[in-house]
């Protein structure tokens, strides 16, 4: 979405209006019917400087002058001629479905020293139905807007005192220790074990692992006792220690340490921006120590453990990426080619489609990154798994092997859902903040009729809390089409309406956040009906 | 413990030796016997000065320089003269059961540029039983030290990165997890609502909330973007912020805001110790907002959920403390007399005794402290309650009442366990790191007699599993008495021996930790008997 510009804070410069929008709109139509061929020519850079110069056009000319080479290319259109590398189409006739969608202030070389200009953001299709998809998504996508939904859902909030840090609510916080949650109940599958370490360690840790060489602008520090320590961006580090702690045997590998703990990394007070780009957060972090031959089956578990999770949460579109051996790589050439065959072969076998993006690793070892499309066919990366023969090394990690010998573990850096927090984001929008029922803060509101129901309402309520489900009862003196509208509009997977009739029958009325009513059934039969649909990956509740 | 030095790491100087204090007590044994009258003597200042010089004691006679006082107070016994506030026992003969127990280095008054001085620990009592009841329990505690267990039980370790900072390991983590399980249960039942709250935040908020005036020695700041930050130290602030986040009705209070969130607490390094006094852990911390009415209410369900705790864990030994307005108070007085009157009353209902601080408060509101004495007898502070008057005026907040005017609400700060990680420290001292079934990291370990039952005892295991239970067969080829020895010194509630007998017939054959040997059953019925064991609060295996 970046390039609509929708999710940048502005400054909105009233230079254009949106009448001046819909002028230049009917011009560019104008233009694109008169069909000018668009063509390419190569200038001397000196003789396009003074070009623009004489046209008033200085801040081409100053690219120009910038740029420092002998020609440059410019892009000629009836009488308008543009500096571009291009490529460009070959005819204004070409621009049939586009849309002129925001306007944004910006400084000149994005220095706020320098002129202030106006950049107008816009949108091209190969035809209008391509076009007004994608419109319709930008659309969604604003409805969506996951600020929003958790302002308006009372899932969550910031405050000046902590930017980029958000302050869960009752019902956010429902909903995180749920993932937590579900993330858990993975560990136990696949045989992961949960450590919990310290957050400020001294900078030496950091030093040692490489962090404070590479990536201290976006890492927290403070000092105690005349000692400098930071604030951990990442787990590796304390793993890494606490793998080394005693003598490993082959026979203790694969070591899986999952740590859920709290993370902070900097980030620009103007980059920040809701629950998908935070300073403080926490992953679904995990380290694996293995051997080299255990890389193959390690990696397996983990891309079936994203596969998983990914149904669950009903993404059913998805996009892998292997990154390969960079130029500048440590560790020896054999052991590269040995995890890269196995990470190709894990892929083949996966059966899904995946891209190559060849020499685009990390220096210390290939990766593979998982991501998925939402509901807007936006893509985000969430899962990966990243090989590590770098910090093994940094921290002299050993096994004993089954013949003595000392020998270096493999550590594999892997996330599922990533930071819990960013998920959370990516999953309102996804959903509309219409969470599934295993996830949904409120799963049922009690809705009664008049006040003469209202014992009823608290009893049935209870019933359903004894059994682990989240309901509550809304017994305000309010009309029932308000408290319906009400609960609808707080995304309630199931409303069940309580009036003198249900109180007779012992009964509950549902009905589903998307518009059907069920048939009325006993209390008993209401709760194992909503039991059985409260397991992650139940589509459930419409 | 403290007065007995055991807790300390102090520099050994090896001064006195162990024969030292030996013959240090003979000599002591008999000046007991010998029955010397000790009479206490004022004396002149100057005239005391000159005599300890005179003596060779010239520390003694810098602290009545520097006492500046005209006399002092001496005491006499044969031929040795003290100097003391006192007040002593009559006669050396009463000195009959005591104890030297160990030395410490001491810098003079405490300054290392100071001599370094011995200081000999001893302990006295009325009479050799209770020495002999009271050196039993220091023994038992040096033997359930939580820092030996918890290497040996392998739950946590330590180090020199993070001071005070614990690493939890897999079953230590585990442990910490269960504890935290249990007080979100508490909080289902008691009517909280979790929230989760940032852990870095701007010191203008220290400084509204006095934390940065009061608390900041005790603080870890951080800078960015040329703001200073500060760790949070405390909830409060954090939750005042969210209470304020919109207009509050008298009917939404109270409001019951829970926060598991990790704290940062700077303590000296010289002074952590263990679990129990850490610089980064969680409290299962509370703050409640309410109306001046529903205070009393409030107290006592918080007073029940302390007392459910207490039974849970099986601490039968309780104080509890009362302190009241200081001379420095802020808040009507009106408000401080109805805040007095309903703790009263509420811990005369409670039943319990209590006994009352006068005058020893904090400044911004009364509070009870939870005390509990473990095994050894100790006295643990763990649950607290606090009024605060002073928080509510510096964040501004109110409530609309029934009338539509403005109000102040009461904030109540309590704590039930207070930090886990101390908590965790006092429990495994107190149960000698047996934890109780429903919180032991591996609830049964399955033992098999030879590899033939290997096969049956992983699918035992899974089949617990599956039930919720935390089970472990040990499937290694080693004798079946090593494999018993190492469950046992792990502490492990339940082992399950695994023959062929037990293969045939599809049973197991409990022994419990304490020793005793259950019937043979079913795998079915072993599941059974161990989740309706696995509640808080049941002691069920020894």
């Amino acid at each position: 979405m970046i390039e609509d510009g929708f999710y940048y804070d502005f400054k909105y410069d009233p230079g254009f209006t949106p009448e001046d929008l819909q002028r230049i709109s009917q011009e560019m139509e104008k233009i694109s019917a008169e069909g000018h061929a668009i063509e390419r020519e190569e200038m001397e850079s000196g003789a396009a400087i003074e070009m623009f110069r004489s046209a008033g056009e200085d801040f081409k000319a100053e690219i120009i002058e910038d740029l420092a080479e002998a020609t440059v290319s410019l892009y000629l259109q009836g009488d308008f001629v543009d500096l571009c590398r291009g490529p460009h189409v070959p005819s204004t006739k070409r621009l049939k479905a586009f849309e002129l969608l925001s306007v944004a202030g910006a400084y000149w070389r994005g220095d706020e020293r320098n002129p202030m200009l106006q950049r107008i953001y816009g949108t091209a299709f190969a035809d209008r139905k391509a076009l007004k998809l994608h419109l319709a998504r930008i659309e969604e996508a604003r409805k969506r807007d996951h600020r929003k939904l958790g302002k308006a859902l009372g899932l969550f909030s910031f405050h000046q005192e902590a930017p980029g840090c958000p302050f869960f609510h009752p019902d956010g916080a429902t909903v995180y220790n749920l993932l937590v949650d579900y993330i858990r109940g993975l560990y136990g599958r696949y045989g992961y074990q949960e450590v919990i370490t310290p957050q400020i360690l001294d900078v030496d840790l950091w030093h040692r692992s490489g962090h404070y060489e590479n990536y201290r602008e976006n890492m927290y520090f403070t000092s105690v006792e005349e000692r400098e320590f930071a604030v951990k961006p990442m787990n590796c580090p304390t793993h890494c220690l606490m793998y080394s702690e005693q003598v490993r045997s082959y026979r203790e590998l694969p070591v899986r340490m999952a740590d859920l703990g709290r993370l902070h990394r900097f980030e620009r007070s103007g980059v920040v921006h809701g629950l998908t780009r935070v300073r403080s957060f926490s992953q679904d972090d995990a380290h694996i120590f293995c051997t080299p031959e255990q890389i193959q089956s390690e990696i397996q578990s983990v891309i079936s453990m994203i596969r998983s999770a990914q149904e669950v949460f009903g993404f059913s579109e998805t996009r892998t990426y292997l990154s390969t051996k960079p130029g500048k790589a440590i560790g020896d050439a054999s052991m590269w080619e040995r995890a890269e065959a196995a990470l190709h072969a894990v892929l083949e076998s996966d059966g899904g489609e995946y891209s190559v993006n060849e020499g685009d690793g990390a220096f210390y070892g290939p990766k593979i990154d998982f991501c998925i499309l939402d509901a807007m066919k936006r893509e985000w990366q969430l899962g990966t798994v990243q090989l590590d023969f770098f910090l093994p090394e940094r921290f002299d990690l050993k096994y004993v092997d089954s013949a003595g010998a000392h020998q270096r573990p493999v550590m594999i850096h892997r996330a599922v859902l990533g930071s819990i927090e960013r998920f959370m984001g990516i999953l309102i929008e996804h959903t509309g903040g219409a969470l599934p029922l295993w996830l949904a803060p409120v799963q049922t509101r009690l809705v009664t009729v008049t006040d003469r129901q209202n014992e009823y309402a608290t009893r049935v309520e209870a019933t359903l809390k004894a059994r682990g489900l989240r309901a509550k009862a809304d017994l305000r003196n309010e009309k029932l089409g308000f408290k319906i509208r009400e609960a609808q509009q707080n995304k309630v997977p199931v409303i069940a309406v309580i009036g003198d009739r249900e109180v007779e029958q012992g009964s509950v009325s549902p009905r589903l956040r998307g518009g059907s009513q069920l048939d009325s059934m006993t209390v008993d039969e209401f709760a194992g009906w909503l039991v059985e649909r409260s397991v992650p990956g139940d589509g459930g509740v419409p």
